[in-house]
């Protein structure tokens, strides 16, 4: 699995990197979660520069995509020339929202009249643009998935996992980043939230 | 506060921006978090390339310094060049250290006798270094605490906060972070780690 983690000018970091260092997790397996950017170097919201390891255009060709967040997506999501850069087919790929990246995958009309989550800050925005926001932090719908709130970036990371290769693996890759004697803890919980999104759960089928 | 957040090459992304990302929530008060490395570049390992903000020296004259984990630490550890850039003052500072940051941390002479948290991955390094080795997920003693698995650095940057600013501070930025609709569950859990080892908690005096 390549996965493109979108990643803009004002970034937050939490939701770019606690996503993609999870997904890398399977590097063994050959999967690579590479941070795609429209420019060359990134800010963060912090202030910190990183340089993309893929332009913006491969979200187009990954096999999965994960839109990260940051202080400056309002602007992005008035930006029609580089919404028209981001080619994602959900019949094809996995694709994640976390956060305000929750806005960008409603302008590229993805998620339509389905619930959605994001963070509390973003959530006015999200409404404006006529998404159902829900109070949970990770709900997917088939192929699509949102989160809210920056560290509901593991659960985006175990869903796509769970999806892509085995609820054994998103198991072993969070019992892996989890906090020493919390493992069983965070690894049951994060099982927990995605479980009913997974094809042949019950709540799927609901 | 001023804090560096001391990264090396093939570092890893948890250690270094979940802790800083969540400490730079202070920004309002003055507080700024900076990715703090030996060159000006360093590339994680996942191969993400990140400017760095100050300078390895800045350690010395930091109100506080976090140090980060990485694929290549064993390597630093044995590195006395370097470990002699990092100068480092517990009585003025509050340091801490993230899984096989305990390692550089035992190194430098801060850790001694007291026991210590590390990953698992870390851990034999760390006991051959003469560290004794807990199975928790945050310790502290003093100004000086370490933290074992990539995503205990909340615990790190909520002790962190805590000290340096106040517990009420802690809260808020675990809220801000924490996953939508299981902020509570976050913030006790973070703060119930961190609150034994706060000036003026018995165990602390224990």
């Amino acid at each position: 699995m390549q996965i493109a983690v979108l990643t803009f000018d004002g970034f937050n970091e939490l939701d770019s990197f606690v996503a993609a260092a999870i997904l890398n997790r399977l590097k063994g397996k050959g999967w690579a979660a590479h941070i795609t950017s429209p420019e060359p170097e990134v800010t963060s919201m912090n202030g910190v520069s990183v340089r993309r390891q893929k332009p913006l255009e491969f979200a187009a060709e990954a096999d999965a995509v994960l839109i990260g967040s940051g202080i400056r997506t309002r602007d992005f999501a008035a930006d029609s020339a580089l919404l028209a850069r981001i080619r994602l087919d959900p019949a094809r790929q996995l694709i994640g929202a976390q956060c305000s990246g929750t806005l960008l995958l409603a302008k590229l009309g993805l998620i339509g009249e389905l619930p959605a989550c994001t963070d509390l800050t973003t959530k006015p925005w999200v409404l404006e643009a006529g998404v159902r926001v829900i109070d949970a932090p990770f709900v997917a719908h088939g192929n699509v998935a949102t989160a809210g709130g920056c560290l509901a970036a593991q659960y985006l990371a175990s869903w796509m996992i769970a999806r892509g290769a085995s609820l054994r693996d998103a198991e072993e890759a969070m019992h892996y980043v989890a906090p020493v004697g919390e493992k069983s803890a965070y690894v049951e919980r994060a099982l927990a939230v995605v479980r009913p999104f997974l094809p042949g759960s019950e709540s799927l089928a609901a």
